[in-house]
């Protein structure tokens, strides 16, 4: 699994519907509305890099409202639960 | 669940142990070593917004390595995962 | 009580009315005309975290004249004033 | 009445001793421990403009573990609070 | 007497403009054009706090042709000059 | 007569001992300790841009505790009071 | 062979199409598409330092969606490649 | 082939140094001495997302005389020419 | 002679005829076309202060298709070169 | 002749020396001591390329003093003056 953590700004107004649009595109798995310096920051998590690089290049720029993004690629994951699972047995 | 987004920059040649050393702290979800702007992304989630303040104010702070921290605090999720199910059944 | 202390820059001439507009959206206590790299400080103060996210996704964003808002939410308060009792009494 | 925000970075480790002391120097009303760019956020409230500035120059200064302060000098209050009384009764 | 330094950005190709029009705002003591990182910087000296508040949220907003500015409150002024009896006169 | 204004950031603890030692500079006419960005402002009043650059160049780097310094040169000074009479006159 | 980095941000929804017209401008070697800071990183390498200024002042100026670039000018190349000749003879 | 542009800032009297050592590491194929932001401008081609996952977390971070590294992550490359048979050919 | 360096960032595609407009104008010596942070860079080289100060404040303004200026007063000039008589030579 | 423009900042008290020590490099032609956001800009005119990179990369990091220095190097020149001919004359 790739993973990728996407800090978004949206245009003004435009947080809570940009929040939905985004969490129905696939490959997103997650979108936190935050408090501070980014309004959104989206959780991707795709089978391989390539589906990534399609994500970002691609869907991600045909979501409307958005302002800001940048992509913070994970090289690594450490975490005690198995995400790889958990997100592919889609609950 | 209460969840946070902490933006992390570590101390020179520490990333990946101040990596491991998060994802072994309470409350710590997942740790991502990212590309770009900040050396790590820990995810947070919690039971409550208590146990969350204590997460950050307290345990946080004392993990060795850290460079510097920015907490971006989650007011809503959308996802299409029930995350609360998954992450409390300690997969 | 949850707090969060509510950074923010207004439209060109708009400082004056979004002050006033501001002050009158429930669950701000205080807004603040201020020196600086800041145009505005507001300090909300909600029953839980439920009606501050509420507040600072939704009720915030509608009103008019407001460029930029960082909100800075408040993990504990240290006071030597019993903050909670004195606001809920809602002088 | 005077009041001003000040945001405060504490030195590593030292936020809550930080939060701890600033509580107890006279005209200091409240500290937030806050999520995002600062560490904290001070309120100050003195009866005139001369004691918020020997709070600022002088008491302020004297807090140990504090890395950078900026103070926002608020011009004008708006509240639907009586703040004035609420803050000079002691509460 | 209640000083502020206030740093000034105006619109391209206002500059002069401006700083004739901030010339003659009561309270505004001196505009200089500068060199660097800001257009103007213009000196306030007021009677009182409550005056220097008038202008930077009232008639500093009014001038037209300004971009940004950032008012920097003077908490204590140092000189061998006797700074509130020279401008009191009103040379 | 060649105005300036510096805009001075002091090493911790050193502000009021700086704006002190400032305030002795020959060619230094006022000091403001100010909230927000800065620290200190000073304003230069030379007769001469050869006394101006060797305030700068020279004795300003000779005051101890001084971090970091930005002097915005005018070019023009705009003002309803006669400044070089005033401050020729050494009130 | 004179080499430049030349960072590029695109106009919103345009990086896809600005790389493409990149990697079709004489002297364009290669166009990245990157996640983070900026949008996408141009390699230009050309015969020498003339031609690259001809690049660099005008036609990469003429390509559509482009937003702001910084060109970081290569004074020395360190490669266990023999990168002039690989690339002039033009793979 | 997977590409990513790392942006590099040496230690002070370090540049050149630096240079030649990042040269010498697998997986970094050219290394440029830049004008401008940054000193140094490496590119990494790895044959697959795990391998640059080494390189940047675990290689890279073992180079002296680094001060601070961003990396740029290629989802994309748009080029004339084939890179892949070229690098892998090894020149 | 008094000197100055403009720092200038020009209009998207208007920095060669904003380079060429800048070396017409009287005071300004040479107009350097860079790569990085600022586009262009001119140098003024002018009689005297009162000179300089009609340059920044006048002519400097009337040129099109600038997009933000910096000038950087020169306090002091150190060059084995004789820059007075040479440029005042007029070659 | 090729040109660069190079953004010096000193180590604290040493701006006068660094400048200095740079007037005696060869290939640097002035050193202005300038206001705002840099202390020193050095203007470097070499033969060509080579020469600006050999001065770059090795003589200018061999001067003490230096903190931190910022290279735009000059892809054209506009002058009325002929600068080749002045600067070669070397007078």
């Amino acid at each position: 699994m790739q993973n990728a953590v996407i800090l978004i700004n949206a245009d003004k107004g435009q947080v809570k519907a940009v929040a939905e649009r985004l969490a129905e595109v696939e490959g997103i798995s997650e979108v936190y509305s935050t408090c501070g310096r980014y309004d959104l920051v989206a959780i991707a998590r795709t089978c391989d890099f390539e589906s990534l690089a399609e994500l970002v290049t691609g869907r991600l720029n045909a979501v409307e409202g958005i302002r800001d993004t940048e992509t913070l690629n994970a090289m690594q994951v450490h975490s005690r639960h198995d995400l790889e699972t958990m997100f592919s047995l889609g609950w």
